[in-house]
């Protein structure tokens, strides 16, 4: 987890920016615009408006990407919004992080994988990349060894399959230099029907997940004392997250949730520790959308105004962004 | 369900064959048969091995696909085989669903997501496909309204976020005539870790799941009696399978771990109801792997012949694993 604490210490900012986009995201005339050119190279008629939105998902992406790389250490591309579109928002998915990787960024893969053992040893290769064939080309010096096509330096995974679904994307991030973030407790209304269940036990199932969490990243610590495998807690969760920070002491927070879907910068002082560290802040529509209420809008705008709108849009929220938590950190 | 089940019912058999290539699980002379012209089409010569796999997976699956699709009704490709490769294993995911698909077969869709409501909303396109932009070509009559890319007839879903999780995929699934599949109970050592879990209320995590999928498909039963909502319960699952199916009338139970993973006719047979209805059991490397201890087996074979062992050997083994299921839901 050093890469991403480093991050954050270098730019005095415990923050991440979704990159979640949908349709209503993008400028239209961002969208219009990239119609020819996708009609002329897609062979199948039926594919061009998914392509033409993906591709516009990427110029969008690589927009919000410069406009805020030198003032937040970490993006977090949610894979859903581009699974949507199909194998060509796939694609999407893997230029925005390439890109993302290139200009410095921590890169979050929220993808809530997760599987039995054997699966989950597939879905590890999104931290770990593909092994070259034996006796091909790639099994030389003159390129590396594995291939990383996914360019992600972590990934979100979910906890539900129990520990063997979990072993190999921590030995992957262990061998790699990546992290994972396991989901505790999210920040959907309807977290409470499985994570708040009562435990015979005694405690909750999210209190119980924070225990095997915290479990499951020992021996992977790095100089800052938290592990390489973090916990997803969301922003708008309501109970005592100080108490929280308490109990998992080396597992790093990645906290969804702020901003657009109602959580503060109260809801989430409790999650760091005494030394303003521990937990990174989501924020996605709040950022990327932010052009939508800008003052600076205008009822018709062209294409390269609509994006000089959402990078300067992005930026101020950002930086809005990052002021606001560092009162928050060092309360 | 309906579809699913009339499938099962043509072909007397309530089996799926799981698509999981690996890089072991493909004959070599198959994978090396494809350098020269993966090598000449790719860009970037790292990308080379990895587009390799992803093409030979393609080859392999629909020699399989071919070799099985009048006897078996569905198959279920695990994504996360394919992510492993990256971008382009997705692309290979979808040819796979797409060609079986065409071959009639009723195509499950591996993916387990799952997320709060608004990302769970972008992964149900898996299910409902894109919708035209407005005002584009795709909008006219001359195309469908809506492009399908993953052409997935169902796909599994994890519950860990509850309801609001789920809701979306429902609603897409009604809308599209499509099912999904929760998971309840999982095949591997480690679903204790969670889903054994006992709870204050009494029962196990796994049973309130139960409960909670049977509530989710509320309204959306077919013909038969089952619901749109699905639940994948492991056929390793060593307790009363009898009185899970009771539990859950209206559930459709996916049952994976039959054969290489240790489920047993057995095992399964208390997942069907009486009129041996209500399961479809999975088996992935018992079919598809068959060929590697075919007696038929030479040491060194060219690739025609070894793609017709891999047919062969796995129609075989899928007309065993019919036989031997025919006897269990008959029970």
């Amino acid at each position: 987890m050093d890469r991403l604490i480093d991050a954050i210490e270098r730019m005095h900012n415990p923050s991440v920016v979704g990159l979640d986009p949908t349709p209503q995201l993008v400028p239209e005339p961002v969208i219009a615009s990239l119609h020819d050119e996708v009609a002329d190279t897609v062979e199948d008629e039926r594919e061009i408006d998914a392509v033409q939105l993906a591709m516009a998902y990427v110029v969008f992406n690589q927009v919000l990407i410069d406009a805020v790389c030198d003032i937040v250490p970490a993006v977090k591309p949610q894979i859903a919004m581009y699974e949507a579109l199909g194998p060509a928002g796939v694609d999407a998915y893997a230029m925005t992080c390439d890109y993302a990787h290139e200009r410095g960024l921590y890169v979050v893969g929220d993808v809530k994988r997760g599987d039995i053992g054997s699966t989950a040893a597939a879905y590890a290769h999104h931290l770990s990349g593909v092994p070259a064939l034996p006796g091909t080309r790639q099994d030389t010096a003159s390129v590396p060894n594995r291939y990383d096509p996914w360019r992600e330096d972590a990934i979100t995974v979910n906890p539900y399959l129990g520990v063997d679904g979990i072993a190999p994307f921590v030995e992957a991030a262990d061998a790699c230099d990546k992290d994972l973030f396991v989901l505790v407790h999210t920040s959907n209304p309807s977290s409470v029907d499985l994570q708040e269940l009562e435990l015979g036990s005694g405690g909750r199932l999210y209190e119980h997940v924070a225990g095997l969490v915290e479990t499951w990243g020992r021996g992977t610590e790095g100089a800052y004392g938290y592990s390489r495998v973090g916990g997803v807690f969301g922003a708008t969760f309501g109970a005592d997250a100080a108490a929280l920070r308490r109990s998992m002491p080396h597992t790093m927070l990645l906290v969804p949730g702020y901003g657009a879907q109602g959580g503060t910068t109260d809801d989430v002082a409790g999650m760091f520790d005494a030394e303003g560290r521990g937990a990174v802040i989501s924020s996605s529509r709040g950022i990327i959308g932010a052009w939508r209420s800008a003052p600076e809008r205008q009822a018709s705008m062209g294409q390269d105004d609509a994006l000089e709108l959402v990078a300067h849009s992005a930026r101020r929220a950002a930086i809005d962004m990052r002021d606001a938590l560092d009162q928050a950190s060092s309360r």
